[in-house]
């Protein structure tokens, strides 16, 4: 299978959606912290609307598909639902939301806040996109999703366009995966406009790890699903166009145990007073806890993507 | 009395603390954000080294100052304390910080982490001061000053130095105040560099209103203090270093709310996931709450100072 979506396209879909994102910041982290042995580069996307990437893709598939009048609807383990919730509120789209029972109660809120039709089954990811699955038979509604979907890829990647231009230095980015539509835009975009310089590394829970699985077995397989991250990075299998646009452009896939997402967690609060969710710290994780052990001199840039995590019981 | 710190000693002093700290990242905050006409510019110094800008003026002063024997002493809502601890185990210089018992836990809790001897005394700002003032005159220590010591006011004006480079465009910036020292050094860089241009303007709570009093009244006066702020802005009176400093630099004193600063957190972690203490909200409660309206059409800075804050109680 040929990879659908090419650097030509994140550029347009930056274009596209620029008025309605937050070209979010990157902040040198400065020598010693984080316990790391050289200062990283942190592209903070957590502060983007609705509280992670998600949104770019969210806006980028609301601008370009036809809307139908059923309106749209998404399955998300939460921050998907809350970024299509924001866009869809932004454009003035109707959207039924669904999510499985262990989406944080920080991210329900976001998605009833924003005014969408919430529909919370099932305790996986998996059930809450079979009853979207459902609600989009019955009523022809426009289904956006998370991650297998040319638009959602093309949205993603416009973070590494910004990257770029804001660290071109660097030698390696460190993304967290779920399903893997923002690691696949971010891969395209370095591989098409890096010149090949730029590793992109995966970080996956050991408890959900599907990237890693298709990488190992030569496509995408279905994983079992158990991490403390799981409400961002539980999808039990990558898509098929992920797979495609991932195989040759992704450098590696390292793994993560749970304690040490909780430690990067702790320590980005502690040393820069970032409160991340388990998903939006698991890149750090694999630096922290040594799982990704970059080379002398390597410049390397850790991708915090998510932030909708409930505050009362953040590890500090 | 003449104002001591020139732009020529902001500039000195970013040359001198770039290596040890952070520069720290600007964000726009898009339109609509915060329930505001316009977006905003975020200066979003809460992420610098222990938790606050007081590490720029710490480090300035460590760095220009001989150090005694007996190492250094200072006293502290806590901010300034974690700074200078910070700042020291960096150094590798011996320090006393002396905080009062209304200092955060997540305030004393960094300066222990950082090596620091800790004294907890009074109920104020001013009664940690005292204290500070015995421990010096018996044992001859560096007092590092957290607001009124022309190195402190040059060391937190580096932060205007960066945001002119990063928002070069602004008409306006709102900067929270304590004791003044951060005000001073940016109102004497943009008054210095900025041409006259850009607008300093000064926010505090009802509450603790040091330099409003204090420019009403021709010159410092003592103030009572009693703000949800308190432990970053409860100074009970501006230093006449930085009197002379903001007296013509500084537009306007705008006061604020206790109920307006924690709807500032509120709207920072529901809208932006940035958790800021309450004196780091204080400059964008001013905006919220409408006790600041914009001319149309200015672009307006907010600084967010501070993150020194217990997650477990923030406001959601």
């Amino acid at each position: 299978m040929t990879a659908p979506v090419t650097p030509a396209d994140i550029l347009a879909a930056h274009e596209r959606i620029a008025a309605h994102v937050r070209q979010t910041p990157v902040m040198n982290s400065g020598d010693r912290a984080f316990g790391l042995d050289r200062a990283i580069s942190l592209k903070l996307e957590l502060f983007q609307h609705a509280g992670s990437f998600k949104a770019r893709g969210a806006f980028n598939n609301l601008l370009t598909r036809d809307i139908p009048p059923a309106g749209i609807a998404a399955a998300s383990g939460g921050n998907h639902g809350a970024a299509v919730a924001y866009a869809a509120r932004a454009l003035g789209i109707g959207v039924d939301i669904f999510v499985p029972e262990i989406s944080s109660p920080a991210k329900v809120a976001k998605i009833r806040g924003y005014g969408a039709r919430l529909h919370v089954s099932g305790n996986a990811y998996a059930e809450a996109a079979n009853a979207c699955a459902r609600h989009r038979a019955e009523t022809a509604a426009l289904d956006i999703h998370p991650y297998d979907a040319a638009e959602t890829i093309a949205g993603q990647g416009t973070i590494a366009l910004e990257w770029q231009a804001q660290a071109p230095d660097l030698d390696s980015v460190l993304v967290a995966v779920g399903g893997g539509g923002l690691i696949a835009g971010i891969a395209c975009w370095y591989k098409g406009r890096g010149k090949g310089k730029v590793k992109v590394v995966a970080v996956e829970p050991e408890g959900s790890c599907a990237l890693h699985r298709a990488m190992q077995g030569g496509g995408p397989v279905d994983v079992p699903v158990a991490s403390v991250a799981a409400d961002s990075l539980g999808a039990k299998r990558v898509g098929d166009i992920v797979y495609a646009q991932c195989v040759d452009a992704v450098a590696d896939t390292i793994l993560v145990d749970d304690a040490a997402i909780v430690e990067a967690q702790r320590r980005l609060w502690r040393e820069a007073q970032i409160a991340a969710e388990p998903g939006g710290a698991t890149a750090l994780a694999a630096l922290v806890s040594g799982a990704y052990r970059p080379a002398p001199g390597e410049r390397v840039g850790v991708l915090v993507c998510g932030g909708n995590v409930d505050l009362s019981t953040y590890p500090t």
